[in-house]
């Protein structure tokens, strides 16, 4: 389901510049279910260090498709969204990944990411042809974010967006209701009888007691437990 | 102003097993502001490949703490999450990288995120002494995340939350690692004393009761008032 989704998503590598990065980038796109790579006038492509970088992502290396220019590579696009490290004096409008992954998905046209070279970035050209302009968050005095790791980010926003949250039946039940007050009831005898909790002035002791076990969301299996705990520590067994 | 934020938080590397991939993870961290790692028995380290792949990030290197044990590293964190590919049978929260960036810089005490041995993970045990695991969400058919691209989207997402999430100081503190172990400690003595526990036979019993408190994050004085508790019913004081 999720990957259907993400199946619309073209990453594009423009003009990169070491074959390992291709393979990195592949890999960092299949972790997170995208298979679609495209690759603007690669210099060396394919190669050894790709295959090898790809680590089980060459299916996405085989199947990438090779272009001349950008505008080749994002014809069909309804959007395409390129990563900008620069000011740009222009004004752009620039988002960050969770809004690139919003704007990429919430149209069902087929849309590109599009990341430069590692060393010049895109160039002025090539980002005209973009809807937004991307900016990873980055530290301000080491803005060092390699192509793979910008593309893994992108790529994670990207899922975070599409997967549809499917809710983890519980392997047991939780405590109901009646079991917590059980269990409450059961700590303040035994904290009465250890004179722990004095009745007189029981104080929020109680209220304490209950908040924390409450907040963890005990199992019924849990209260069990507790309860044959303070059984055994009761001073009135003996 | 959002480095401030982030200096309260510590990225822990359990058993890594190649040198390159803490250099990875220095550089990853320190592109998203992060400055803190603490190693927890690498395999090899200090390492000419760590230098190498951290690219510029070496003081994280050098500034690294090392540890024997995973409880060492985290004793004095208030919140620690640690990273599990698998599904566990017993239930316990989980959270996704940027749940764990909104929980771990909305308290403002010292946190951990704890990630483990490339192939093997973190243990049973190392994950009992965290409040909450970690899962990034994976393509399920190619779940080939790496250390460093892992770590790299902890920290993005740690970044993301820093701009906007200003840390609400809890009204009290959390309870420590440290005092939480004291706790667990001195429930497993009173429940040996009073035989509920068989030190020939323990069972899960342990376990389980501190996963119960665990995922609770006890406040300190929570935990104080617990050991009170206990200490009121321990059959060894009549």
């Amino acid at each position: 389901m999720t990957e259907s989704v993400l199946d619309k998503i073209r990453i594009v590598l423009v003009g990169p510049q070491h074959p390992g990065n291709i393979g990195a980038a592949a890999r960092a796109m299949k972790v997170m279910g995208l298979s679609r790579l495209a690759l603007v006038a690669p210099e060396q492509f394919p190669h050894a260090d790709a295959t090898a970088r790809a680590a089980g992502a060459d299916d996405l290396l085989e199947a990438a498709q090779e272009h001349d220019t950008l505008a080749q590579a994002v014809e069909d696009c309804r959007l395409v969204i390129g990563t900008s490290a620069r000011e740009r004096r222009l004004p752009w409008p620039v988002v960050d990944p969770r809004q690139a992954a919003d704007k990429v998905l919430s149209d069902d046209g087929p849309a590109a990411l599009v990341f430069g070279r590692e060393r010049s970035g895109l160039t002025n050209e090539e980002l005209d042809l973009c809807h937004a302009h991307l900016r990873v968050p980055c530290n301000p005095d080491y803005a060092s974010l390699n192509l793979a790791a910008a593309v893994q980010l992108v790529c994670y926003e990207l899922r975070m967006t599409a997967r549809t949250v499917q809710p983890q039946p519980l392997s047991e039940p939780l405590a109901t209701v009646g079991e917590l007050e059980g269990l409450y009831e059961h700590i303040r005898e035994v904290s009465q009888a250890s004179e722990f909790l004095n009745p007189e002035e029981p104080g929020v002791l109680m209220r304490r007691l209950r908040r924390l076990l409450t907040r963890a969301e005990p199992l019924a299996s849990e209260v069990r437990i507790l309860r044959g705990l303070f059984k055994s520590l009761d001073p009135r067994r003996r």
